[in-house]
């Protein structure tokens, strides 16, 4: 017999530590129900203006929901996540944070778009400067704890998951995920309501909304780093029309990348008329960075592909 | 009024050079199609074995049809080029070529594999370990000749395009590529029955079709690298039962999409019974890598998508 748990949101962490006290133990084949924070931490609200942005306290992003323990998790195991469903809250905002983002360097001053979404039927949300986006919910922030003692910042993602930002753990998707200390001390947080792949301006539809997840473990299946099978297409919310693809061609993948977001902002400033502060920030809740071509030395080609149905 | 030309696949070169002698001249608004040869420049056939991969040729490799000026073309200008049609031949080749792939250093043995599919039908083609692969023809190789001197080597692509191994350059999609010389001196080839996003063991389905393009000029519209549009949905070939995803995380792009592709072939073998190195041909004739973040310092994500159908 499996349970139904509940998380409240006031159960947040800052970091990954294996020695925070855990909120819940669950049994394997439980399921949770966890409330989440926005990436913010509840800094930025619906009536927030950029000068919330410019204030924002970085001690205070991207809280997690948990730690859960999975009752006999061992390091070793596998952890299994049945992603089950989310429930939106129907709001989000996108913002530049300076000196964050794939272009923190070209784009120095922040910015901010509130969005506002049917959190029913979850249609298209309008774009204020122009276009409307196709949304699909998922959890930027999942993971367990690293076996590495100390408090280890939650920007970046690791071998035991964390903020990975993969547009695809939605709804129906079961990801698995390595663990390294007993319990697991699993973790939730940094709902999105939509994102391309790469989330290049740092920031997706950040949207706060409860989720539930089912747990099981998979002994001795020691896992290098996540993976995840998803449960069928992944693109058809958005790829009915088509893209307008840009490319970067050369020996550095990253570069290539910021030469194809880069050409696509300027194609969308000169078809659209929106301006390139506007438009970075659109690419990163919906166009997606793909590696066309990775062994014709010495060049490498990474292409950013842009749904046109945004725009029609 | 506007032309239909023809180009056989005997009028081809190898290595971009501007000073190449034409094969064609057509004006803005005609059709051309091209005969090619595939690419190992006809070194393996039908009926090959290993052995022909270990005694390719490397300067007959990638030949490509042309070159085509086209008239009133300008450096400064762009090559419209609209992608109309392919012949496919029914046949074609996958091999991992030692020094040559994604993972050239753990993969050193050549190995072959011969693909036989409905050139009419273009339903999905049953690999012989096991599997059957979506077939969606497109160009690995197209491009116009650089403005720079000499003769430049045809396997690496440029900002003039040349062997991007984009898998979405098939037929409806229309490309964008910079001129840098007077008349663009356009040429192609290197045709492709199926491929992943990245190409990762370094060849496709490698086959030989012939191919309708149609040209147009856009006068001064300086173009930074090839852009392209797609006429629809890009994936929906293969995309129906979902995909089995990997992951590579950490501070380096091309290490990380080793480490997704690594981990592929390893859950290929455990589950589907194949061996390595023919889970590595498979992956890169379906298997997609995405930059799924690129934003959260100092850890990326690259994902390798394998379609859920290749084994349904």
């Amino acid at each position: 017999m499996s349970n139904k748990h509940t998380i409240h949101s006031q159960k947040h962490h800052f970091g990954w530590d294996n020695s925070i006290d855990p909120v819940l133990t669950v049994a394997p084949g439980d399921s949770v129900e966890f409330g989440t924070i926005d990436a913010s931490g509840g800094q930025i609200n619906r009536n927030s203006s950029v000068q919330d942005v410019k204030n924002l306290d970085f001690e205070r992003v991207n809280p997690v929901t948990g730690p859960v323990i999975i009752d006999g998790a061992k390091p070793g195991d596998t952890l299994k996540i049945t992603i089950e469903s989310f429930s939106p809250s129907g709001w989000g905002w996108t913002a530049i944070i300076p000196g964050f983002g794939l272009l923190s360097d070209q784009f120095k001053e922040p910015n901010l778009h509130i969005w506002s979404y049917d959190k029913e039927k979850l249609t298209p949300c309008a774009y204020g400067p122009g276009g409307k986006v196709p949304i699909k919910p998922f959890c930027g922030t999942i993971g367990v704890a690293p076996a590495e003692l100390g408090s280890h910042s939650i920007v970046p993602p690791r071998r035991v998951g964390g903020n990975m930002d993969i547009r695809d753990l939605s709804s129906g998707t079961v990801l698995y995920l390595p663990v390294e200390v007993n319990g697991a001390m699993f973790s939730v947080g940094d709902t999105h309501a939509a994102q391309g792949d790469g989330e290049v301006c740092g920031t997706a539809i950040e949207s706060q909304m409860d989720l539930v997840l089912n747990f099981e473990i998979i002994k001795d299946n020691k896992l290098k780093f996540p993976r995840f099978d998803t449960s069928g297409p992944v693109s058809r919310h958005l790829d009915e029309k088509g893209y307008h693809v840009t490319t970067g061609i050369g020996y550095d993948l990253m570069v290539s990348a910021k030469q194809a977001v880069t050409s696509m902002i300027d194609l969308i400033t000169s078809v659209h008329g929106i301006n390139a502060s506007e438009a970075y920030m659109l690419c990163s809740v919906c166009a997606d960075l793909r590696i066309s071509e990775i062994v014709d030395q010495p060049n490498w080609v990474v292409s950013l592909y842009f749904p046109k149905i945004v725009f029609e």
